[in-house]
């Protein structure tokens, strides 16, 4: 088995490509613009290329890889390998393989770019020491990605909607259509939601102050900005954020177990008065027999290049 | 390897075991009273009794089974195999293995009991056309069990306590400590908390009739009954509940994608009017891309032998 591992992310409007050493550090990374209207032969075809390039950067040859691991943004199925669907590309049921097979003969990995994310972060993130975690990624939506042992769950390759858990019955309409979804609070358009919500209610609040005025300009920084700033209004809403992202928490540990939780996105940024509260509101909730400690709640490490790091990994021990 | 399959269901008040033929029908079965204050050896000591007893009933011999599967109401750690945590039998770290091979010197694999009904019911109940189910059990608490691949998922062995996962933030008061758990809204304890509730409100509705004027008389079959006799309060009842259910069932949908979702307990017994509501709200949940059929929604076949059965199937293809 080779000691390098090449990893492409396949983004809407990027396509990333990196070289990680046998530790997981990249080597070297590039990328090309996705340019998204272009046909799957196309954009695959560049995909090869943007692979072959960040090889040469790194100073390696193609037989220093033994495999190549491909991030999708859409649903990937395991067993057929074939993309079911990536809505930002237009691509439906798509045999993904034969298709890069013609630009480069090499074996091939597909995940979805949430479930990668959550591999990178065991191999080489913030869960280095776990084999058992749930990635969620608090951004304009929520996603995520179950690793256990060390393998992605992916749900029979329909990809686990996270952000789609119930943590509200008859609660807040979601973006996907149903209601009380975990991803209707706890993302960031949830949290500006509710932001607006109670700056309505307390207009003399130092939010409006730190917005200048215009209260559409609120932001999650602000928000845990005027926290720290005593702000009572700025207190209510991330009280209330924090109790349903500690409910979303305490779903995966109490149905999954797993070792710990990792959250990736913007949100994070906040530090501890975010993960503060959010410790304490996930032990209540968590369902223990006392033999275990509960699961750390830990801040994603790998940023932009988990989608890399876990494409790379793909192929690893398989 | 051979093809009759010997099980053990180990319950608070009894010791139940069965033999199943190469179909998964069962030839015999037996049980014998627990008697939980008995040290554990000599609860073990009975087990492998029973055992020998009901190979003998189905006209087999020792030699004609090549394993046993046992179910164990409480945590069992699948790569250790010691019982975590038994509470009705105050089994605490126990490597019972050990203990049985004192008794009768064959490979032995243990499971919990909620997880060995579901693997029972892929095998041979409700889920047969299915690899890949989520079972939820509605009794006085909620419980059930996850099987993917045709294998039971464990989280670590710590066990999935999947009654509570959180359906409503800071919801009502649950038996584990945390508040708004799917287990306190759908267990019989809270559908008949909901139902002393809307009876209070409206007193002269046909409930109290059919509860003989007593309302702490009511009980789910009571509820289902006045639904189908056009009871509005009754009605309110049932809603609610499908709701919570539903938004349960929709959490598993959409975080683990299985092909079928599994139904046991008394509560199932009201038939249409359960399962036809219970479709509908989770149809209105799912996240869907269209792909595929939504889970089907299916009341488990086995009742109380499906820990037998799925305890002797513990071993299978391993």
């Amino acid at each position: 088995m080779s000691k390098y591992y090449l990893g492409i992310d396949l983004g809407g409007t990027g396509i990333k490509a990196g070289v990680l050493d046998e530790k997981f550090n990249i080597l070297a990374k590039h990328s090309v613009p996705t340019q998204a209207d272009r046909s799957p032969d196309e954009i695959i075809a560049d995909m090869a290329t943007t692979g072959r390039e960040v090889l040469k950067m790194a100073g390696l040859s193609e037989g220093d890889i033994s495999f190549i691991g491909i991030g999708i943004p859409g649903a990937v199925n395991d067993k057929s390998n074939k993309v079911i669907l990536a809505p930002n590309l237009g691509w439906r049921n798509l045999d993904f393989i034969p298709i890069f097979k013609k630009y480069w003969d090499i074996p091939v990995y597909l995940g979805n770019d949430a479930d990668v994310a959550a591999l990178a972060e065991v191999y080489a993130g913030a869960a280095r020491e776990y084999d058992n975690i749930v990635l969620l990624t608090l951004g304009t939506g929520v996603g995520g990605g179950i690793v256990f042992d060390k393998k992605i769950f992916t749900g029979r390759g329909l990809g686990c909607e996270l952000g789609h858990i119930i943590i509200v019955v008859d609660g807040e309409q979601c973006a996907c259509g149903a209601k009380g979804c975990l991803e209707a609070y706890t993302s960031v358009t949830g949290l500006y939601r509710e932001a607006l919500r109670i700056m309505e209610k307390y207009p003399d609040s130092l939010l409006h102050e730190m917005c200048g005025g215009d209260k559409t300009k609120v932001n999650g920084k602000i928000v845990f900005d005027a926290v720290k700033q005593g702000d009572p209004a700025a207190k209510i809403i991330v009280d209330d954020y924090v109790n349903c992202l500690g409910a979303g928490i305490a779903t995966f540990c109490n149905a999954l177990r797993p070792e710990a939780i990792i959250l990736g996105g913007g949100v994070c940024e906040a530090g501890e008065p975010l993960f503060g509260p959010l410790d304490k509101i996930v032990d209540s909730l968590i369902f223990s027999t006392g033999d275990e400690p509960n699961p750390p709640i830990l801040k994603a490490e790998l940023g932009n290049d988990a989608g890399i790091i876990g494409a790379a990994l793909l192929g690893i021990d398989t």
